[in-house]
């Protein structure tokens, strides 16, 4: 027994060194065919565990079939549905093709997807596009001319601006740009403002020698990057994707590697418990609702941007972005209170990320799933909330369910005893 | 003594409007002996009072002769102390140009300085621009072929680039910046971060457009901009100052309109009081001092910087930017603490800054003096402190002193009954 929890301390000890050592640089825009590994032409990807066809239901499922629709693989929502039934298109899972879903997480192939290098440990991370300031966008269940229209608009003039001025840098360093967002106001979850403008500084110099050669698309990308402060993002996903992913498969640990939202509930991954994912009902949320909506509206169509919290962003660093509370309600006192519990529950103190309101100390990093279920305190989770009807209505705090992570220590216990 | 006490409260809130609604616009960058009201060639401007030339001493008297030797009045350190005795060479107090110093704040006549319109009442300020972020630097009292080269680079290379995209820009609205700044961690007067990178972000299309037609200096300057993230504090100087002026000679006001440092004391201005200034002592200090310095190598040489704490931001927004801790010492509880004693002695609270921690509280606006007396609290100053033998060695947290208000209180005693 004592052995056992020393070997679960060193293999945390680990897990955390590796999810706190994390090199996130961006180097490279793809189309998301070109790059996910195992992503296909006839494929859309979600959020959420993988789950058969007949198992996606309300918003979530709409959100596959117009992201088929969108690709060009069904032209009608009956077609798309038939050959999601039939298995003619098929529906992967994000977080097993490399990448991570903001909300209902639509990817397809033709997609442009920011590519992080972990370059400490060299495995990839992946993202694809914030689509815009509207609340109706795809990633949250809608799909019309306009929808569409705006995501052909970032495939085919903003990321192609995007792509050649990474090109033209040689591959961007995050960490650094997100270590001063956090000293600037961000969470980087649902606050990117710093982060956005970080990076948009980092591309100034390769958008305006691009500019001087062929302007096209430029001036829209630097509008775009200026007016769209949700930006980063992206980035931060694809970063701490990168940076979580390292963190997997240490036997051993009980550290929390992943967090996922379906539209069957909530699920969470183990660095010591392989693949699977341990499910538990939808996460309660304390929410700002946009006016005209009220908590009957909020509707689970999926989610995964929490990773930045699996690697001690957002609800991990709430205290570091006091101006959250306009976005999503709260107040200074309960942010405060709220990132102080979370050193509860985690392995260690982040390196990189500090917060200048707690004399700049690390954030709480790395889930134990034990300490959770000794405390009862389950991760806090800055989001945005989308609707019954599609489109974001708000913005909140979840918390993970604390089902996950009984099952998950279930688990643990069966193996390693 | 009823009437009076209404006709001060009046006249206050009268001046406190008129201080928040100031809305300061970058409208060009033009030599300093172009614009100035009444500079002349051969005057140096400093922070402080006006004074006759014997009563300037150590390193602000240094900084008088050093500017008259960058300016090419006087070739030796003697020539400009002759020339200065003689009359032959002129003194000008900057708040009586329209401007205001940093530190010893030396002016001449060549130097590029920022043109700052006060749209909602037409009247305009100065500031001239950070050199850099040596520790060496005219300001501080310090010359040499380095800090000249400097300040040729700035007035030759910078100064030219930026002056051609703020004309191509038509004008920036500053307080939309400082507004957003205040909530990305800057108190604007010892950190500048965001709202440098958010004037960056604002020229980056003009620069681009700049850099296609001819990109002499353009990289320069956006390089220059990435790594002095002081750049803005000169924006927020003349911000300040225009939006402070509009709020002088209100008759009965006993608001405060501006605080100076020179080498003989500090000093402020009343609006009800006119041009006079009420002396004192030196600041009191609370620095964090750069290595290898202790607190008797502090070294009063001038400062005028505090124009931002005469507006509502600096230590009257330190709860805004617990990033400062890093700086100038304190912790988040103790800035917190002050910020929120300042209170105490305004007339105000800021429609436009706000600070997120105080869920969005605007900052304590307009000192009033017998507040000041009332209380015993003095206004906080956020303030890089200057070394006997010039340069910066640190930076902290000042008190204006009291004496300052009890003369000042005198004065409007006298006047008004």
């Amino acid at each position: 027994m004592i052995a056992d929890n020393d070997a679960r301390a060193t293999a945390n000890a680990d897990a955390f060194g590796r999810l706190n050592a994390g090199e996130p640089v961006l180097t490279a825009v793809k189309p998301a065919g070109d790059v996910l590994p195992g992503m296909q032409p006839n494929m859309v990807l979600t959020s959420g565990w993988p789950m058969p066809w007949e198992d996606y239901s309300g918003g979530q499922r709409r959100s596959l079939v117009y992201g088929a629709i969108y690709e060009g693989l069904a032209e009608t929502e009956d077609e798309a549905v038939d050959k999601f039934a039939s298995g003619e298109n098929l529906i992967g899972a994000c977080h097993d093709h490399g990448c991570v879903g903001s909300v209902a997480g639509i990817y397809t192939a033709s997609m442009p997807v920011f590519v992080v290098e972990n370059k400490a440990f060299g495995n990839l991370g992946y993202c694809n596009f914030y689509e815009g300031g509207s609340p109706r966008r795809l990633n949250y269940g809608v799909y019309d001319d306009e929808v569409r229209d705006q995501l052909k608009f970032i495939e085919q003039v903003i990321a192609p601006v995007i792509a050649s001025a990474v090109d033209k840098s040689g591959g961007i360093p995050l960490k650094p740009l997100m270590q001063r967002a956090v000293h600037m106001g961000d969470e980087l979850h649902s606050r990117n403002t710093a982060g956005t403008i970080l990076f948009h500084r980092e591309l100034m110099t390769h958008l305006m020698a691009l500019y001087a050669g062929n302007p096209d698309g430029v001036g829209e990308a630097d509008r775009f990057l200026k007016e769209n402060e949700y930006f980063f993002l992206r980035l931060s996903m694809a970063a701490a994707k990168c940076m979580a992913d390292a963190a997997r498969d240490i036997e051993h640990s009980s550290m929390m590697t992943a967090m996922t939202i379906s539209c069957n509930g909530f699920a969470i991954r183990v660095s010591g418990l392989g693949d699977q994912w341990f499910t538990g009902p939808p996460p309660v949320v304390e929410a700002q609702l946009f006016e005209g909506y009220t908590s009957d509206d909020i509707h689970w169509i999926g989610g995964e941007s929490h990773i930045t919290e699996t690697v001690g962003l957002g609800g991990f660093a709430q205290a570091a972005a006091f101006a959250l509370q306009r976005y999503q309600g709260g107040s200074a006192e309960a942010m405060a209170a709220t990132n102080a519990s979370m050193y509860d529950i985690t392995i260690g103190e982040n390196t990189t990320f500090q917060i200048p309101f707690m004399g700049y100390r690390g954030t709480p990093t790395g889930v134990d799933i034990f300490k959770v279920l000794d405390t009862g305190i389950t991760p806090a989770i800055d989001a945005g909330v989308a609707g019954r009807d599609g489109g974001q209505i708000g913005a909140g705090t979840l918390r993970a369910p604390i089902e996950c992570f009984e099952g998950a220590a279930a688990a643990f216990k069966e193996r390693y005893g």
